[in-house]
């Protein structure tokens, strides 16, 4: 199906919808020196920037340079930070902090930024007097309003004596300087207790700068998990539509600018990373109520039509993979229904459950090896799903069609995989019937979900994709030790979970001893009778995954399942999971093809929703072992 | 002067120095499946191991082979671990419980493991009740009895009720069975408040057995703390000398047993984190008390001799990157001063800086590039400094020797630099002396610090290696955000700082996106007026690297310095950094050579005693940008 492929993460992606509201991005998001950083703010179409003291201090641009720099591509410098340990000083320190400000000032003067960010004190010697502080930020607003330039205040959530946004905002009502006015950071908000409730209360025009991070709820020192933890909107686990739109409805107008810091978008490539930034704040206006954005000209994002279920999953294969995979399909109970009009291209079939076999596929692949180079899925409305993702930044993948062939509209994801959107089967037309037919022994009905590994650069940014673009919701979130390192996943589905995708990736990247099975993908089949199934695979000639006896003996222990029903387990080689509802999972694995590729059969009892991370470690053994034992 | 080199990591490592106290370490500690697991503790001399359940859940082989395997390689079954969510639970969960433990004993009959360990509940239904505990605990003891086997209870730092070993302890001895006693472990005891005092009333014999981890002092929520930063003895801040005392003081006569998670280990090459792990053990050991560990037939292991100096940094080059180092220590003032007997290697001195250029290392090398192939330290007993890191399992490389020419012993580091053992300078004479001698105008007096960063899955290997086989003590432990990510950083030295050695590493393994120079190394030389040094390098002609304005500019700012200071030490590109007792550095790099390698010139002022950390982030940066404008 596919045969041209987009250059993922390369060029200039599509502009972003636009809502009216201006886009910043601090410097301290990606990678990079000052031009790398630059460069990844405009290519991803922001409007602006926070500029990073320490970036600056290591570039060999003077201020006017970076200025004119960031002119030319389309940028403002909308706050200089950050300026630390200020205020609340005793008279001598005062004096040297007035006279350090006065040199950034001298900078922020080159550098045409009217806005320079004032955290909280983390110094030891400063005074616990709020009286004080707003005496001596007065002073600062003083000067600062002198040379044009606005000071914003903003509290960290570990500052020495202002830890919370309400006591930073008694502090500049207090000094009440037409200069001075409140930063609020919606991490050092939303990781504290002092809830956002109260920042309706605030000033009309009190709050100068907006800064936007999500996080995961974790249970550490809120330090580290600031430094270490941040993650770009809709990618963590902070109400940050709540959040804007009380800060939007004080009146807040400036930018919308993440400042997230993350170890991973640290080291990561910052073109991507850029691009992964404005996705996420584009979906977040996009969860805002549309009064509350501005509406001069803007474009809004269309909403995500309904998807319905996974088409089929395309496999690219070569000469040694492809008979390999046909091997395995055949005995899963797979018939080969299809060829295509004019590309060397299989439909394998089995009920609703459907799978392409490519043998054109142009990108390079290391000979002997399959991947899933593409999956489809069934969507309400093709057009407008492609129309969303390319608004969300999704690069569009160029297509040579056939005559009679269908025109099936595809994006590109994070991980390079084309994601295909299909209305009804119109595009099983493309391929010419074999006439043969599927025997139906098998029982597989449709498919369950795809596991697809995902780069280690890319894990949170793929999460965001997929919810964004698809308009899936997250099913879970898991975290488990395998034999090879520790895991993460990350499931995703629709609300009816006739889609579900299954995203993992290693907590740290893979180094040289790495004998797993490298970024393994696999297709996941559904079945109303497992043990039918494993049996019709048996007859067929089909061949599962071996599980080691100790697997079942823990089972019993863990478990209390009866004797007859682990024998039978252990028979056909299921794994078995159960949920905290009760809900249980029976499932099985294939030997993996290709170097890469798998597939599961799957039988849910009583609502089991995930996809059986439980069992991974196992799996994941098993398949050593297979390799090693057969090597 | 290096001609052979041990291929680090590969092969059975030197038995390491015994002292009689049985060695084991539990299979959570590094990556694999079981028979990596397996084959890796006894490649590394250990006697026994703990069996963590998952480990055998997920082998193909029966608890009969696993025993026969373990038996084959020399390695007693120490421990089954863990048992879970056991004690003080209602009636009905008490007879589950019991029944899983008769599926357990019945494994470790097979597997010939007489200890099992119970962690204190985490179950949100465990009731808090000490005596029905120790009620509950003592049925199971009694079951265990029956079947040979002994229950250690062991006090999880996070346990629901039961979080202190003091606690376990109560528990234990309220329950009064004898096979019924506690598993102390380190982390758990010395993560907590409650400290490891009151030990010495334990019982004897009451403590069953004992697991070591070491970890860093942090910040952060006990159970991921636990589950992801602890460390090998040696390498993190916890006092186990004094801990392992106390409990031998006990009477204690089990295995010294290794339990460590940490996401690193987790992924590592197993045989070498085993290898990491017994030098370790073998360090903890000889911090004992000569009285505290049996005698019998012990080879105690050779103390550290006095190191006094650098005695020369060797790089290996060729006919590219040769040019390029010479002409780069022409320009710092160094002359080409002896030429080897026998190899086409070269001696360079200044003073008593010494370094040489090998172009005949045999290590493979890209071509065009430069490397710190090895360095000298001058001792007091270069045998006995062998034979301890030979007793440490330090690879003790081969060296081919010509007539006339002196025995350097040498020894592998982790990241395979070659460590060479000189005494005074009789290694000179290998070189014939080409007449050429260095003028002095430069000023460089001695080596200061070596810096070498390190392989990602070796940086915590690397410090215990540097501090167990040359004895030195742990000077600095940074993290820094630097361009292209977060960095980590440690240095170690001798008493009077004659010795200095600077580790660094990414602190997430790097990726695809990785502009900056992978694993720099640099040599920093001395010098009493770092001005006149500079000026001298102007007119003989040598590079040094640029320091952006900017950088001056925030010094002013930052450190109030006077501006003709700052003048002058912008015009040479001299970077500053001041330490909280008022010591100073004034310090300037030179350009990268062959892709890696580059000096530092380095003057100290009233008892500063870091290695820069602080300006890192600007080198790389100025090494980039250095790079970008001659690329």
């Amino acid at each position: 199906m596919s045969s041209s492929r987009a250059s993922v993460g390369t060029g200039r992606p599509p502009r972003p919808a636009s809502t009216g509201l201006r886009r910043s991005m601090a410097t301290v998001c990606v990678s990079g020196t000052l031009d790398d950083k630059i460069a990844a703010a405009a290519g991803a179409g922001f409007d602006g920037i926070e500029l990073f003291e320490n970036d600056l201090v290591v570039t060999p641009w003077t201020p006017a340079e970076v200025r004119a720099r960031c002119a030319d591509v389309g940028l403002t410098i909308d706050l200089y930070q950050p300026f630390r340990d200020f205020e609340a000083v005793p008279p001598a320190a005062l004096t040297a902090n007035l006279a350090r400000a006065e040199h950034k000032f001298d900078v922020m003067a080159e550098l045409g930024v009217d806005t320079m960010l004032v955290c909280s004190s983390v110094a030891p010697t400063a005074i616990d007097d709020d009286e004080l502080a707003a005496e001596q930020l007065a002073l600062l607003a003083d000067r600062a309003h002198a040379r044009g330039i606005r000071i914003a205040y903003e509290a960290l959530a570990w500052g020495r004596h202002v830890s919370t946004w309400d006591h930073s905002w008694r502090i500049v009502a207090r000094a009440d300087h037409p200069a001075l006015g409140l930063c609020l950071d919606s991490f050092h908000v939303l990781s504290r207790e002092v809830g956002p409730a109260g920042i309706a209360e605030i000033t009309p025009g009190k709050i100068f700068f907006l800064q936007l991070a999500d996080a995961p709820r974790l249970s550490m020192d809120v330090l580290q998990w600031s430094r270490h933890h941040r993650l770009f909107p809709g990618q963590g686990s902070f109400d940050l539509t709540d959040f804007v739109h009380r800060v939007l409805a004080t009146g807040y107008t400036g930018p919308l600018s993440l400042e997230v810091f993350n170890d991973v978008f640290r080291q990561a490539d910052p073109a991507r990373a850029a691009v992964d930034a404005m996705r996420s704040l584009v979906t977040l206006e996009d969860s805002l109520r549309p009064s509350e954005v501005p509406a001069t000209g803007v474009r809004r994002l269309p909403a995500a039509p309904p998807l319905s279920g996974h088409a089929f999953s395309e496999f690219a294969v070569d000469g040694e993979s492809g008979p390999a995979l046909r091997a395995a399909l055949r005995g899963l109970g797979f018939a080969h229904t299809g060829q295509h009009r004019s590309k060397p291209v299989e439909l394998w079939e089995q009920a609703a459950c459907r799978v392409v076999l490519n043998s054109a596929v142009t990108r390079p692949q290391t000979p002997g090896t399959a991947a899933v180079s593409a999956f489809a899925l069934t969507t309400a409305d093709p057009h407008r799903s492609r129309v969303r993702a390319e608004a969300l930044l999704a690069p569009v993948l160029p297509r040579v069609r056939g005559a009679r062939e269908s025109d099936l509209a595809a994006v590109a994801a994070p991980d390079g995989t084309s994601v295909f959107f299909s209305r009804d089967d119109d595009w099983r037309a493309d391929f010419l019937p074999t006439g043969e037919e599927f025997s139906g022994a098998a029982g597989l009905t449709v498919t369950d979900h795809l596991g697809l590994a995902q780069p280690f650069d890319h894990f949170d940014e793929a999460g965001l994709f997929y919810r964004s673009v698809l308009g899936l919701a997250r099913l879970t979130t898991e975290e488990y030790a395998a034999p090879f390192g520790l895991m993460r996943s990350r499931a995703f589905t629709t609300p009816d979970r006739t889609v579900r995708l299954a995203l993992t990736a290693a907590l740290l990247r893979r180094g040289e001893w790495a004998p797993a099975v490298v970024d393994p993908q696999h297709v996941a089949f559904a079945t109303a009778d497992i043990f039918g199934t494993a049996s019709a695979v048996d007859r067929l000639g089909g061949t599962t995954l071996p599980v080691p006896d100790n697997y079942y003996a823990d089972l019993v222990a863990r478990f209390a399942l009866p004797t007859d029903l682990v024998e039978r387990l252990r028979r056909y080689g299921i794994l078995y999971d159960r949920d905290q509802h009760g809900g249980e999972l029976l499932h099985l694995y294939t030997p993996v093809y290709g170097g890469r590729v798998f597939f599961e059969i799957v039988q849910r009892i009583g609502g089991y929703d995930g996809c059986g991370e439980a069992n991974a470690p196992v799996r994941m053994a098993a398949h050593r072992h297979l390799r090693l034992s057969t090597s």
